[in-house]
């Protein structure tokens, strides 16, 4: 079968590759309908040393079971699934309270030599636990939105749980990407009065404003602080959403949160250490977030999805077959694209 | 009168000053009967530049009121009040919310120029926000548990707070000084099952253990972490009460929270950036904690040291007059007490 390895930093290749097979008992294989390009490949798209088997990649997918081991107990052949971008057990206590990206079993798909979705097919371990049952067809119109439960919508949901929005409170949202997006829709739905999405690209806030972000800062550092502040009748919001995982975006979102208030991140950090660790002190700022559990968030998420309240989908901005992989991560890094969907 | 003066590091003097008087009309003269010194003072006292006028010192005290504005209103002299450390004006929405260290008029006693409570008198702004009211006299036997409703207690307690302590779950320690030790009946009172407190002077976890500790890691680094994972089933504690505030310590609080744990931090810190920002990333860990609203918590606290259910003025292993309070400065740096009171 056909699927997407990095080699190295921009060396994007389609490979033909061994076809998936079960090995364990509670193994599922995916035949791949969706996947996409996350924001989060961009990491090692930028900077991945030159390696010679390279890494599969991909970790968001909606697909059908093929083949299950004998283990597998509640899905079988034809199944329509999300497949979220961490494996779980779905037993384990951590499972068991909602956390599965720190099942006692977590791996992440295509990372770490694991095989990735940006492929036709790929084996998924401790499947029970890890896909989501779909109770839609193969060629649903909802696909699109129903795809981002594999990552964006939950880890932008994820971000405004650790966050602590509530009914009436103001929020801002640094990362104007897919997940910033989602985090948008998700602060929405939480009841979040006020929205303010930093960000700069006519394209991507226009969508933010039709997700329901209220306000735009488009300025940066000092400037897009006392825009914030501004805003927020000088105090900045009591919710901020950090989208990104530089230094720089997690400053801001420590300089502009209220005092007392909470800063969800789902931006993977890609430094050891975190900046403005005495400012966010002396404000009583409280910062969660991590790897969201977006396959505990789908009982919540799905609903709203398939009844049309919210449509995480529109943040697919293009649409590639595998051939057209690598030109999609070139449109992504080069932001010409929000999202990238990808249909084997 | 006399007050407390530090000049540098190792520096502390005792000083005649100016007689304290009203300026504001919201001010209200304190006449100091207990103070203390704070582990927090021992930072200058390692650190502090040259200063030929020199910082006034001391944050916590409890005294009678011996004078007050004319907008003063819900005090008068001779009043036995607890003065926490930090100034809070009761009004703003930050105070109004419990929050009373992020009030818009905060400012901390015996820093930046503002006089402290290690003196005879002091002159304390926005007094019925600040001050509060005792309900015993100024001989009460409990004066050194009431002393600590000043700072420690409530910071201990807002620690335990900020890590999401609730009934049934394990706790951490980082730190056994006398926030540390308070944190330990915080984290009891909270309803904590297992608190582990780590420390390695035989006369703080012996009243750790007496506090309500139930386990002890003397051990420090990697050993440190091998241990506490051992002493909750191989994953960590839930919450973790970070009261040190430099990085060691800090990482120590990361590598041994459990994922999905919180931590709560008290410890002032040291450094401008937080450590292990991926490995709280990756273990989805919640940091929180900041200059603890003790203002807000004393009507929590006070009942259960009226009532004997709590004895944090235990932290308290030497009493010195002004006179020794230099000297009480050197054997809290040698680790040689606790905490020192003072009776100026």
């Amino acid at each position: 079968m056909r699927a997407t390895v990095m080699h190295a930093a921009g060396d994007v290749r389609i490979e033909d590759v061994s076809d998936p097979t079960v090995i364990e008992p509670t193994d599922a294989i995916l035949r791949v309908t969706r996947a996409c390009i996350c924001g989060s490949d961009l990491w090692p798209y930028a900077s991945m040393q030159p390696s010679e088997t390279g890494q599969s990649m991909g970790h968001e997918a909606v697909g059908t079971v093929e083949d299950i081991g004998p283990e597998v107990r509640t899905l079988k052949r034809g199944d329509l699934v999300v497949m979220p971008f961490a494996i779980s057990d779905g037993t384990c206590q951590f499972c068991r309270e909602g956390l599965n990206t720190e099942c006692v079993h977590v791996a992440f798909f295509g990372t770490n030599g694991m095989n990735g979705a940006q492929a036709e097919a790929l084996r998924i371990p401790h499947a029970d636990g890890t896909l989501y049952k779909l109770p839609v067809g193969e060629d649903d119109a909802l696909m699109p939105s129903l795809l981002t439960l594999a990552d964006v919508l939950g880890t932008g949901h994820h971000a405004a749980v650790a966050a602590n929005i509530t009914s009436g409170k103001s929020v801002a949202v640094v990362g104007d990407g897919a997940v910033g997006l989602c985090g948008v829709i998700a602060a929405k739905r939480l009841g979040a009065e006020q929205i303010i999405i930093l960000g700069r690209h006519p394209d991507r806030i226009a969508l933010a404003r039709e997700f329901g972000a209220t306000d735009v800062v488009s300025e940066r550092g000092e400037e897009a602080l006392e825009r914030a502040l501004e805003l927020t009748g000088g105090f900045g919001p009591h919710s901020v959403l950090e989208c990104v995982g530089t230094v720089p975006s997690t400053r801001t979102a420590i300089s502009i949160a209220r005092p007392g208030g909470a800063i969800g991140r789902v931006g993977v950090p890609q430094e050891e250490v975190m900046p403005a660790s005495q400012p966010a002190f002396y404000k009583n700022i409280t910062i969660g977030g991590g790897p969201a559990p977006v396959r505990a968030y789908i009982d919540e998420l799905l609903p709203d999805i398939l009844e049309g309240r919210i449509e995480p989908g529109r943040v697919f901005d293009r649409t590639v077959d595998l051939d057209g992989v690598p030109d999609g991560y070139r449109a992504m890094a080069a932001r010409e694209s929000i999202k990238v969907m990808v249909t084997p």
